[in-house]
Order: structure tokens, then C-alpha cells, then sequence
């Protein structure tokens, strides 16, 4: 099965999609660029929300549900909104169907035109902040520390599972204060949150950064995020978390009475990861084997394969075994499938990512031992009986740990400082990832240079050093280096 | 506050609209029929979510997601599928919004007019066994056990929140079998964990039922139904589960290699509830002061407030009691806030349902005392401090099982066996609840009945008794009772 992926070296593009089929984690579908996600794909998402959303709540947030559809004219409400998010919309313009008069099959009712189109929600500010104005009155209703977890469609035209996909689930916090203070001190905690999620869940460094004024979220006044590396030198980016002032306060009319008794428009954020952060976690850890799944997430952190095939005796010792790792809070599976070999069953686990593989013959039961692999490097070693459990959980840590320093070398050993037009070329042609270059703040050269490299600036990394330069295309002055790089 | 909520006994229907309000469960939104599920409301889902959630992982289901979208093709493929819900649909037509040329905002662009209609799924089947066909060649492909949770959107005209809306949350499984008897199986015992779960968690008690060709789901060979009684009499269908026979299968052209090298059509379940429970569930415990929770689904069990107000002394003791109930399990809030009076707290704490209130203040410091408040009841005692944590626990448990059996104490008195038409109409007009009547076993008599009534046949039970009667409308023979009911 193994043999059936397309290795990195030779097709980065199609290794992607090999390993999203080959170890089930999505199928095409019959709707234009949109998936299927299946149950394994799925229980990695459920991982994921789960430990972001026990993060949500331990800083005070709540979870809601607002509807699916944006009447059309609330796109407009806000300036710069409408021009971002009411493109590549879903339009529903009828609300019913009915049999063709000529008997082929169902079509839409011409009676039944809505009077004003709804949009599938693109990203939900306008109705939630059209929500918003019925419930704040005074500052002592803020703040609100809303997040959903919720669809959402965009009308991408090129699209790639988990990376772009027309539909795609996501969760997106909308939180309501009564200063800019308070709401910047949101988006900065938003943005450590996710930091904190990506390292230590997905072991994938990311950079905090800002976005450049061309980059930011339509109707934000800054845009913070967080940046990761894949291994074929692109960048992707991987969670955003938007201070908007007080921009849809004022298009939706919200204001709140202050403690000094004055009327004031509401300040906001709004945040959001997807989906995509399971294509973020194929790319950043996966061989030419198969997936490869960072221990915190793997739906099943431990296999355990009796050999060559399940026996009474063996299947005791792996109940045992199974038992004192659950104990531990591992997640175990015993195999118990009589039909395929052994090799077959490896070559399949790897294949989906399982971090640990525990093979069991009668052999080891004889000499009181089991035969370890771990998935990140292959390494097999024999371990005895006494003890396997901590054994066990330990190597998961390891694992965990070691995923993310090998993709921290990578992503390290990929920033490059670069000084000259010649160098920015080099390492976007060649070496890949982060140039790291001087810039004159202008949107007219950022797109200049996107324009001739492709590239465009992911960030300026908020822990970035100030260091006067000069600008890698104009030579204007510059007070600090941003991350240029070709990106998903 | 709670003077705000109209009596039950005054208007049923505006209680529960006050109560869904005022208890902050949900509000309206601006588009049409679809609602803002308000965190409260929200949080009462996610537990209820949970709770099935597991139980279905127990009994082997596995989650996974559909495309939000079924091209309309799809829905005529299946003959009475198409019947029951190519009807009242979003359709989406358009995939593009541009600058209205006149300045008004943004307008649908008519270049951007889609080849076939997408229809925002009402319900999954046909997406989900078009994709099954890919996924199942032969017997060792089966069973296919997977769960859904998603939003879905049927065009309903006359909508209340929770009960009846455009947009919904819910569940649907669909699961795929080698065999009819293991199809029925299936049906079976998720109709089974949906009885337990009702019962269990929510303290609703449920008749499990057939449903009547005339009620069944459209494309199922058998629909199996719980149905629930609200406290006006009106019976609730809560959840269905549908044998769907090879139908699907066959519209979808999904075949299989059996054991006997025989290609043969798969056999097909189809399961769901949905938010409407969280209607029900405030419909069956809730009083004219508020909301009554079962403790198992309260997102917050109990309450400690401080009397008057928060002190240093108060909080110490608070804290310690909060400290003992949740290292049992139990959720508990610590009431800090300083503005309001206890009074006014007491009756906002009713209203939104908190299954147990702790009032401390310096006397029952003094006393080495808490008084305890229990929602269900309205009953108080005072409980010294030595124990206080094992005494709420166990009366989190008797408020559930109380909650219980007065719900069920309720239904019972509410099922009539009735043998007369009179006697059908007295129980259907005045006392209100289940007619247990006989009924001849055609669609024609059930139609009659439901014109002369409002009432419709809620469903065979199960577990009742043959019986050989006379139709209570056409007095042809009948094997067994049915219930008959007003239903939501």
C-alpha cells in the first residue's frame, strides 16, 4: 500500500493528495470543492476542537449558534468587509422545489424567489454583530466571549482537501469590549492560544506576527497570526486573530453607555482556525510511508498486532498490556483482523499514522518481552513485559517532543536573512521557506514583489528585533525585517 | 423577572416562548425561521451532545462530515424520498455576488449562475450513499457505522424555537449492513439508546413506537419513533430511527460481494434528533418561574451566593465548598457579583434553571450552616457544613430522578384508552395527552381522523399488548391499540 505513494521528491503536490486518500482522511465529492471528511480525518479534527475548545473556555469564553444564512444586504453594511467577503458567495435565491411539469425530476420553483438572497456564511460578523446591538446596552454587558463552531463557504476556484476547500468547518470566536485596550489584549491571548496549540498539540512551530495593512482580514484595523512552514519550503498560514476596532460597531449601530455615562461604540475582535489546520498537520510530519500523527492527536496513540495472527495467548497479553496503558489514558487498539499478514497490517498503520505499534508472537510471550516501533523514526527496539506501560507512555512524550524539535530545525534552518534582490530570489527559487528582508512598509512594493516572486509577506514576527535596513526592492529606509515567502 | 413570564395556565404557548427568552436559551435572528442558539441554550446542546455522542462511540459509530450541499439531481433519485423533501428547500442557483452598477450595495451576478442547483441538505442520505458506493465493494467493507453532526435546513413556515425551525443542529447516522437483520438490529438499538438517553439524562419519559406508513420517513421500509408528552397534552416526537431497506442501495446503485460470491444491494439505517429535544426538555420540567433542568444536562448544578453580597469571610467558605462538590464531579459557579441583591439573583438563578442554589451568609456562618435551595421543589433546608458536598451530590440525584418521575407520573395519567368516538374527542379536546384507541390500519382512516381531530397516530408501541378491538372511527377489526395525539 505504501509503495502506492507519490514520494515528496518526485511530486510534493501529489504526495498531498496520496496521503489525504491513502490514509483516509478525506474523499472528493460530488460538490464542487467540497469534501468528504471521513471518520479518520474527522476523529483528528475532534482532537483538535476539543483541546482548542477546553482552551476557549478555561479564558472565559462560551459557545453559540447563529444561523447559517447572512441576509445580502448586511455584506454591505460594513465598507471594507463587502469588498473582501461578498465575492465567491453561495447564493440561495428560492426556497422551494417542484416536480417538472415534464417529469424530469425535481426543479426550482420559479414562485418561490426569495425577496431579499441569503448568503451562505462566508465568516459571521454582520450577523452577529447585527445580534450584538439586541443585547448590549451598558458596559456591564460586555465583555462578550462568544465562539462558535460552525460551517462556513467560500467559492474558492482552486481548491485542495483540508487546505482550500469551497466548504470547510471551523471555529470562529466574535468577542464584544468596552475599551480597545481590553479588546487588543483578546486578540493578542486568541493568538497565544493558538501558538500554544500548534506547538504543543500539533508539534508545528508557528511565528506570531502581524499582517501587513494588504494581508489584513476585511474590516479589521490589524491582523495577527500565526505562520508554519511545510516541508516543501511554502509557508502556511495557520490561525488569525483580528482586532476590528470599532468597525462593525459603527456599521451595525452598537454602542454601549459607558462607566462615565457616554454612549461609545463597542470595541471587537474576531478569531478563527479551520480545517486546514489538519492539512497544516499532513504536511508538517508525513513520509513517504504515510501520515505521521503527533501522539496528542492520534485518534489511536497505540496498536497492538498479535503475530502473525490472533491467538488466545497473545491476545491475553495484549488485553493486559491494553489495559495498563488505558489506565494511563493511552488510547489502544488491539488488532484483532485474522485475514491479512502481518506486513500488510504495518505497512497500514503506518500508513494512518499510528505514533506506537506493539508486535506480540509467541516468541516474545516466550522470552517475556514485546517489540516496540514508533512511527516518527521507525526504530524498533524490544521491551519486557515489566514496565511496558511507562515505557510506552514516555516514548508518546518523546515522540510528541521529537515531532516538534525535527520540524523546528527545519522551519529554523529555513529562515534566511537576505540582503540583495539576488539572495531573496535564491531562497524563494531554490531553498525555500522564510526570507527574512527589509521592507518600505508600502503596499505598492509589497505587491511589486509578489508580483515578480510570488512570494508575499506572511508577517513581521511580533518577537522580531527593530533593525533599521533598507528595502530589499526600493532601498527606502526600513525599521525592521519581515518574513517574505511563497505560501498555501 | 420571573413576573414576566406568562403563566402556563394562561397561554401555553407564550410560556414557552417567555421561558425560552427570558431563560435566555435562544432569540430570534433576522432571517426567517432560523434562530440564535444564545450560550445558555448552547450549553444545554453541547451536554446533551456529549452524552449521545458517547454512547454512540460505545456502540461502535464513528463521526465523520458530508458536503452541506446535495446537487438537486441527487433528490429525485430516490422515488418517495423525493416526495417528502424536494419540497420546502434552500436552493443556492448563484455562486457570485458583485458592486450593484447603480451603487446599491452588492447584487447576485447573473454570470455566475450555477449548471445545477444545490440544495442546502435537508437531510443526508443521498449524498451519503452516493459516496458509500465508492465505499464499499464487498462483505468485509460492512458494516459502515458513521454519525454526523450538522447544521440542516428544512423551509418550514410556522417555526418556534427549538421545535420547529428553518435551520437546525442535529445528528444523523447512517449506517450500512450486510444484511436485513442486521439493519434492523442497528434500528433497534439506537432507537434504544435514544429511549435511555431521553429517560436517563434528560428525565423524559418515552413510548418507543412504529411509526404508520402515512408517518413514516420518506424513503424508509419502518420508521421507529420515541414520542414524549409535553405538559399541554401535546405529545412530542423526540427521535426516529429508520429501517431503510435496500432502497437507497438502490437508488444509488450500491452493491456488494456477499459471503456466497453474490453481488447484492446494501442494506441501510438512518437515525436522528436534533435541538428540537431542548424544546422538549424545557417544555417537560419547566414552571411559570423559569426553566427546570435535569442535573445531568445543567451546564451549571449549583450555585453559592454570597449573602448580602460577597465578603472575604463568605468566599473563603464558598470557595471550600466549591472545592469538595467538584472534586465529586459537580459543576459549581460562585456567585461574585456585588450589584445586584440577593433577591434578584434567587429569581434569575430560577429562571435560567440551576438545579441547586447554596445561600450563605454571617448567621449561617455562625451556624456552621448552608441553606439549600432545590429548584425542582422550590423546598429549602438548612445543612451544616460537616457532609455538605455528599449531601448536594445525592440531591443532584434525587432532583434527576424526581424530575423523572413526575414527568412520568404525568404521562401516565395521560394515556386513555379510549373506545368510543366520544370518548376519543373528550380525551383529545379536554383532558388532553394519548388516546389509546383501535384503529382499522389504513392511511384512509388515519386522514379522517387527523381532519375530524387535529390528531395524529403517534405511533404502534412496541411494548404494547395485541389486543383484538374495533376501529374507533370505522369500527373495522382491529389486532391492537395506537396511540393518537395533537402533536408538535
Amino acid at each position: 500500500m505504501a509503495k502506492e505513494i507519490t514520494p515528496r521528491s518526485e511530486d510534493y503536490s501529489q504526495w498531498y493528495l496520496d496521503i489525504v486518500h491513502k490514509a483516509r482522511m478525506a474523499d472528493n465529492s460530488p460538490v464542487r470543492g467540497c469534501m468528504v471528511i471521513k471518520p479518520h480525518g474527522f476523529a483528528v479534527w475532534e482532537k483538535m476542537r476539543d483541546a482548542l475548545d477546553a482552551m476557549f473556555k478555561e479564558t472565559g469564553h462560551v459557545n453559540a449558534y447563529f444561523p447559517l444564512f447572512i441576509p445580502k444586504s448586511f455584506l454591505s453594511k460594513e465598507a471594507a468587509h463587502v469588498e473582501g467577503f461578498a465575492k465567491e458567495c453561495a447564493v440561495v435565491t428560492h426556497y422551494r422545489l417542484k416536480n417538472d411539469p415534464n417529469g424530469a425530476g425535481v426543479v426550482v420553483d420559479p414562485e418561490a424567489k426569495l425577496e431579499e438572497e441569503l448568503i451562505v456564511r462566508p465568516t459571521s460578523e454582520t450577523i452577529i454583530w447585527h445580534t450584538y446591538r439586541d443585547w448590549i446596552q451598558s458596559y456591564r454587558d460586555l465583555p462578550i466571549l462568544i465562539n462558535q463552531w460552525a460551517n462556513v463557504v467560500r467559492w474558492e476556484m482552486r481548491t485542495r482537501p483540508f487546505l482550500r476547500t469551497a466548504e470547510f468547518l471551523w471555529q470562529e470566536g466574535h468577542t464584544a469590549h468596552a475599551s480597545a485596550e481590553e479588546a487588543m489584549e483578546e486578540t493578542l491571548r486568541i493568538l497565544d492560544i493558538y501558538a500554544r496549540f500548534a506547538e504543543e498539540y500539533m508539534a508545528m512551530p508557528v511565528i506570531k506576527g502581524i499582517k501587513t495593512p494588504n494581508e489584513r482580514f476585511a474590516g479589521a484595523d490589524e491582523t495577527f497570526c500565526i505562520e508554519a512552514l511545510m516541508q516543501d519550503g511554502k509557508a502556511l498560514q495557520a490561525g488569525t486573530s483580528h482586532f476590528l476596532g470599532q468597525n462593525f460597531a459603527k456599521a451595525f449601530d452598537v454602542l454601549f453607555l459607558n462607566k462615565d455615562n457616554q454612549q461609545e461604540h463597542v470595541w471587537a475582535t474576531s478569531w478563527g482556525v479551520s480545517t486546514r489546520l489538519v492539512g497544516g498537520l499532513i504536511m508538517t510530519h508525513s513520509d513517504d510511508d504515510g501520515l505521521v500523527l503527533p501522539p496528542k492527536l492520534a485518534p489511536v496513540q497505540v496498536v497492538i498486532v498479535p503475530i502473525p495472527k490472533p491467538a488466545p495467548a497473545l491476545t491475553e497479553v495484549a488485553e493486559k498490556i491494553a489495559a495498563q496503558l488505558r489506565a494511563k489514558g493511552v488510547s489502544v487498539k488491539i488488532d484483532n483482523d485474522d485475514q491479512n499478514r502481518p506486513g500488510f497490517k504495518f505497512a497500514e498503520y503506518e500508513m494512518i499514522g499510528v505514533p506506537v505499534r506493539l508486535g506480540l508472537g509467541q516468541r516474545d510471550l516466550d522470552a517475556g518481552q514485546v517489540e516496540v516501533a514508533r512511527r516518527d523514526t521507525k526504530e524498533k527496539s524490544n521491551v519486557p513485559f515489566d514496565g511496558i506501560a511507562d515505557y510506552v507512555a514516555s516514548l508518546l512524550d518523546e515522540i510528541q517532543t521529537n515531532l516538534f524539535n525535527r520540524a523546528k530545525t527545519y522551519r529554523d534552518e529555513h529562515i534566511t536573512k537576505v540582503d540583495t534582490w539576488a539572495e531573496l530570489e535564491e531562497v524563494l527559487e531554490n531553498k525555500g521557506g522564510f526570507a527574512y528582508a527589509h521592507w518600505d512598509g508600502t503596499t505598492e512594493t509589497e505587491l511589486e514583489i509578489k508580483e515578480r516572486t510570488k512570494a508575499t509577506i506572511r508577517c513581521i514576527p511580533i518577537d522580531g528585533e527593530k533593525e533599521p535596513g533598507k528595502c530589499i526592492l526600493t532601498g527606502k529606509p526600513s525599521e525592521r525585517r519581515v518574513l517574505f515567502a511563497r505560501a498555501y
